[in-house]
């Protein structure tokens, strides 16, 4: 039936997948490196340079209704589900050369090997470039994927971008139809498998190759502001003051030790952060009035974000009142709820690395990604490459060609492997 | 000699004092209460307004060559010393009607009180604007007691400012002769007496109608900056990270410790603030790579302010290690000494408040004043009246009618008993 048996572990051509991400490279805002915004001119030249390559590889080309690129590898059988990989090309501004992409070269490079073995699928296998998943001017993200999976709603398509122009405008003119969206929420996928630097540090700290995700964690933005009395710096004495700065500096320790110990409980992947902090007036010479602050909780555990959620009003309290301040708001700005990868596939993913002789750990995504959505209309689960320093969205963002390589090695054996013997119910 | 005895406690015309206080708001930008910068057309309004009131009290008026407005009630000896009292009628931006203003309408209501009672001084009375004590827009204060202290250099009147006048310039435009500063130094100030609100919370707290001012506290400021590392908020785990928002919100923290333990020491007035504070990049998304505040530190004792400096490094290394992050700056960006007020002086003024029935306490100042510059050349003391709330810079500022007149009554017996006994050397 195929060329090739669908555990024979091959070996994807290094040298096109470099070539591949250096034309990919050369693609951005000039002075301005790595930058390719979705949406602009230069996100268009990076998909004209995908298509082409798409086109070379055998693959058959279109833009489908929201705007994601995809090219088909037909399989012999029309009636069976898709199998889809991919990830997206756009970037944040200044970001890096492998976020994103290299889902997509990698997928790219596990169907040329495919090919180049003389293998051919019975299922479809999809190769998509997902539209603006980084947040675009039009501040959403993952527009494609949620499109695809059917959470592009009314009220998105009319957010206002750059000069006005509505998201279902240029989601057309990035040649999408978004009066078909709704209609073509994607039913016939499989499963979905997408390969994505992992953006932290934990791959390269411990010296593995590969992780298999478990999950793409919950991500919910609270925003704090505690108030004191605002005070003149030298003739409040110390005794007298109410200094929303030392209380929100109390609240900041708070958060984030209540944070270590629920990621030492065993209920996976969990963080907060505090990014973003901003006292009133900011004068170096008044005793802040009041401090702001937003903390960003991921959860791999939807029950370990409800806790802590439920945890902030006290821990507000508690350190306002030490400090003779009051809590004038916790306001919850944003939730998403956790996704779970599939089960089977994440085996099959093992299955297919141990093959190769490759060793994995396991590991939540604390970020989002086009899996997510993908996941509500299908199997999915993610491969994580280790990132140098675990850095991202940053010129700096760096992967080594090989790791990319060996990642897109697995993806192809899990991919023949899946078109061989599809996910069963009970597996 | 005189037509009332030195040790008769008179009072001021409260009502003619409203009406003054009344006639300076008026003149505050529009829209923008209360605002009369100085170097505006606003600014020149308030002298104009100023100089008809000190001629309609009988006082000569002239501006000096620093650019001070100065009223003069000749005395009956020309050859003896000059009496002198004042403060300033610049604002900070949407400032208050009462800082600044209040030391020189109670010194004008003492000299009108003087005057109707039929007293004759022996001493010239001087009443002075001192020009600019706010920062100005040149980023310089106390510009015209600097002048009068000769503590202008050519550096500061080489100062650039709006539209690149230079600071000579500017004082020049406010009838002043910058090229006579230097020859102009005054070394015939037998005593200086200012009236200012507290600008604190003390005074209002105790119940107490006056304070008399120990000392003018030294101010310096320090830069703080704090690094680690960057990293995405969901992917880099609770226990690998180098948050600098963590460090400096423990530094925070610490530096306030050590504060309020400095000024609990009996060391004098002790203050230390961060009112200023970022993270970088500010993202709600990322770890804060690097996060600065700056310290703004007050002491009245010099050797106080002298320790919290050379405690500040280690506080930083301290609260940095135990972040896993590394203190990239401790930059002090300025430093002042401390101004002693000057004890006989405060014994006169506590004198006269006696007679009036009035108490006191003793109160170092935290803010900076002209009277600061002053005491370089004479003997210099200060007279703290209630601010409400302990706001000032700012539209709620208040204090009422009646407690500044108070001020005035005391400062009134206080000059005409310097009068009839200057200060001596061992007294």
């Amino acid at each position: 039936m195929n060329a090739i048996a669908s555990n024979m572990p091959i070996k994807v051509d290094r040298d096109q997948l470099q070539r591949d991400f250096d034309a990919l490279a050369a693609l951005t805002e000039p002075g301005k490196p790595w930058t390719r915004r979705s949406f602009t001119d230069m996100f268009l030249k990076g998909r004209e340079c995908l298509a082409r390559r798409f086109a070379e590889e055998g693959l058959a080309t279109h833009i489908d209704a929201s705007g994601n690129l995809i090219g088909t590898w037909f399989g012999s059988d029309a009636d069976l589900p898709v199998l889809m990989t991919g990830s997206h090309s756009d970037t944040v501004p200044s970001g890096g050369r492998f976020d994103g992409i290299a889902g997509i070269l990698s997928g790219l490079a596990a169907i040329r090997a495919l090919r180049l073995a003389g293998y051919r699928p019975i299922h479809a296998i999809e190769l998509v470039d997902f539209l603006a998943e980084e947040p675009s001017e039009w501040g959403l993200s993952c527009i494609g994927s949620r499109g695809m999976a059917g959470a592009l709603t009314p009220e998105h398509f009319a957010m206002p971008g750059p000069d006005g122009e509505r998201l279902d405008d240029a989601i057309a003119r990035m040649g999408g139809v978004p009066a078909q969206v709704a209609g073509t929420v994607r039913k016939d996928v499989g499963a979905f498998v997408e390969i994505h630097i992992e953006q932290g540090p934990v791959l390269e700290a411990e010296n593995i190759p590969l992780a298999i995700v478990s999950g793409i964690a919950g991500i919910a933005r609270v925003r704090l502001r505690l108030e004191g009395e605002a005070g003149h710096a030298g003739t409040v004495p110390m005794a007298m003051r109410a200094d929303a700065g030392m209380a929100m500096a109390r609240l900041l320790l708070a958060l984030r030790d209540a944070a270590r110990t629920e990621s030492e409980k065993g209920r996976g992947h969990f963080t907060a952060t505090i990014g973003v902090m901003r006292l009133e007036p900011n004068g170096a010479n008044v005793v802040p009035g009041a401090a702001e602050a937003i903390v960003d909780i991921r959860a791999e555990n939807d029950a370990a974000m409800d806790d802590y959620l439920s945890l902030i009003d006290a821990l507000a309290e508690a350190a306002a009142s030490a400090e003779g301040c009051r809590v004038a708001a916790t306001e919850r700005l944003s939730r998403t709820f956790a996704v779970a990868c599939d089960g089977r596939l994440q085996a099959r993913i093992k299955d297919a690395a141990d093959a190769h002789g490759l060793a994995t750990l396991s590991l939540a995504s604390g970020a989002g990604h086009d899996a997510a959505f993908v996941a509500r209309i299908a199997p999915a689960a993610m491969i994580f490459v280790p990132s140098r320093g675990g850095i991202s969205h940053a010129p700096e963002e760096w992967t080594d060609t090989e790791a990319i390589a060996r990642a897109a090695d697995v993806l192809a054996l899990t991919l023949s492997t899946l078109d061989q013997r599809p996910l069963a119910i009970n597996e």
